[in-house]
């Protein structure tokens, strides 16, 4: 389990979960402490109805390092949790832990789908039109052109699975690039561009987006690596402050703005929580055969509550079963008669 | 002169400008269509007694490739600006037009003070300190450690020109990447970031920064690789468009809401003109011997002003001596016992 706060927040983020998972009959596998966590459970009957407890010793800590957390990590909570996924005791994993130990763990005990040296992390990015997953937001710092295929086929089954909805298209799928004619970007990109055009997967693939199509929603999935897609995230993030700050300020400069303020308070309010991209909570670490989500090790009950939703929809949903599918038109010979340029559906 | 709109925005500019001048006394060289140039300055008497116009018969056109206009660029309005400034008859140039063919003709007729292939881009990006001068946005896709450490010594030396004032601290420089401790970024990265912890060059240099930091102004200067760079610029643009969008609509959403929005519409006014980084025009191209400044081709004549500002800021500053004298300390052999590290100042 995990996170700065334990099983007050933990527990209490399960509780809130059930409302939204409306008739699914999710149960849920605590690991950790088990008197504090039982202490927790007492206080939602209904959640306890529907809660196992599995006792653990030992933690892994937050400065951990992922090779150390690999030595010793057995027996705790973090291990026991994607333990008990690979075991097929549960369909999904989410821990506000260590976010290098869960993915080095998660590696060694569930293996990955592809090539890639580790798990890339997807961001939920509020945009105009909605949600677009940007990946890889921060884990694979150096990416080549086979990655950057493998994130876009791992953001297209995801978004499907969490924001596509039966009978939803499927995902729109681009690649971050900078604008100018002459500068079309890296040659990792421009080979990935190639393989994606290529049309061997099946995949809803639109070609190169600009930093500004982010927030415009432009498409749904939008693939980088985790290097530029950690300076966009958090410079999106940076930008949300920035906003809010100023507001505040203008606002606050004459009497007039302030009253404007007051008045239209609960509209500022809403937007506050609707700017910031690192605001939604829950990244799925994408490539791992099986579904592990990371959550903030902050967040509180309603944050642990959309992390639990978003693994809940992936694992019941098709997700690795369309990643395993995508894979192998990948590493199909190229020019096969049987591989047509798809126009089928993902979802 | 170039641009979209031609001689009447560029000489509306350039009479805008000279209100920002105070006593300095800037002159201006038009170059372009005399007749065309002649009947807009009739109607800025105060502007024509300061301004000399050359006549051109061709332009460089929007869409033409460096390469291109390289071949056939002599004579034109661009080549005779750049050209006028090598020859000693200008401080700076000033252009609205195709941004590649500039970075070529500046590069073939300035030629480049170290060894970057093309000039670094720098956008003046509001925070909430105030500006910070990110570079490079967008010329130079692969960079490698000598030319990170090449934007950090012109970053520093513009910011003190344009930005810094009489007796202003140094600018305090740092380098983009991404923050989790497994993950320290790019070898190139690294390997820029022991150069300039080095000491060797005349900088206040603060290591590492993350995208947040940029709008929050955590430093004076923020150095990244153009490809890094030009998603940073134009994700924040988008963010700033999405705030926009978002806070017109919450704010329409109940009559209280709008009540308020009428009271406050000034302060949102000028929130807006705050927010959007590439809103700020007049992007100087750096790295060459001279001062060339890029203005957006669609730019109005208070972008103009803008860009005529920055030109003339550089130019009338000891921002080429600060350079030279940067380049010379990175060029210098290690250890030598002459080159002390410095805690001088560079403004």
């Amino acid at each position: 389990m995990g996170g700065d706060h334990g099983p007050p927040v933990t527990v209490a983020g399960a509780d809130l979960a059930l409302d939204r998972f409306g008739t699914r009959p999710v149960r849920f596998l605590f690991h950790g402490d088990e008197a504090r966590i039982r202490a927790e459970l007492a206080r939602y009957p209904r959640l306890a109805d529907r809660a196992s407890v599995r006792h653990t010793e030992t933690v892994i800590s937050g400065d951990e390092k992922p090779a150390q957390a690999l030595r010793r990590g057995k027996g705790t909570s973090l291990w026991n949790a994607v333990e008990a996924l690979r075991a097929g005791d549960a369909h999904a994993a989410v821990s506000g832990g260590n976010t290098g130990a869960l993915m080095a763990i998660s590696k060694l005990i569930l293996r990955m789908v592809g090539g890639s040296d580790r798990p890339a992390i997807v961001a939920g990015w509020p945009t105009l039109t909605g949600v677009t997953a940007v990946l890889d937001v921060g884990a694979n710092i150096d990416c080549d052109a086979d990655q950057l295929v493998e994130f876009a086929i791992l953001g297209s089954a995801f978004y499907a699975a969490v924001y596509g909805g039966d009978g939803a298209p499927r995902p729109t799928v681009a690649l971050l690039n900078v604008g100018s004619e002459d500068m079309k970007g890296h040659q990792e990109v421009r080979d990935a561009h190639a393989i994606l055009r290529a049309g061997k997967l099946d995949l809803d693939y639109r070609g190169f987006v600009e930093g500004n199509d982010i927030a415009m929603g432009a498409v749904n999935v939008i693939v980088t690596d985790g290097f530029t897609g950690n300076v966009a995230l958090k410079t999106g993030e940076g930008m949300a402050r920035f906003f809010a700050a100023t507001l505040r300020e203008a606002l606050s400069s004459s009497l007039m703005n302030k009253a404007g303020a007051v008045l239209a308070s609960g509209a500022l309010k809403a937007l506050r929580t609707r700017l910031d991209p690192s605001s939604v909570n829950g990244g799925p670490l994408l490539g791992l055969n099986g579904t592990v989500v990371k959550s903030h090790g902050g967040a509180d009950a309603r944050g642990l509550a959309n992390a639990y939703l978003v693994a809940a929809n992936l694992a019941g949903s098709t997700y690795l079963q369309d990643v395993a599918r995508n894979m192998a038109r990948l590493s199909a010979p190229d020019a096969s008669p049987e591989v047509e340029p798809s126009t089928g559906s993902a979802a």
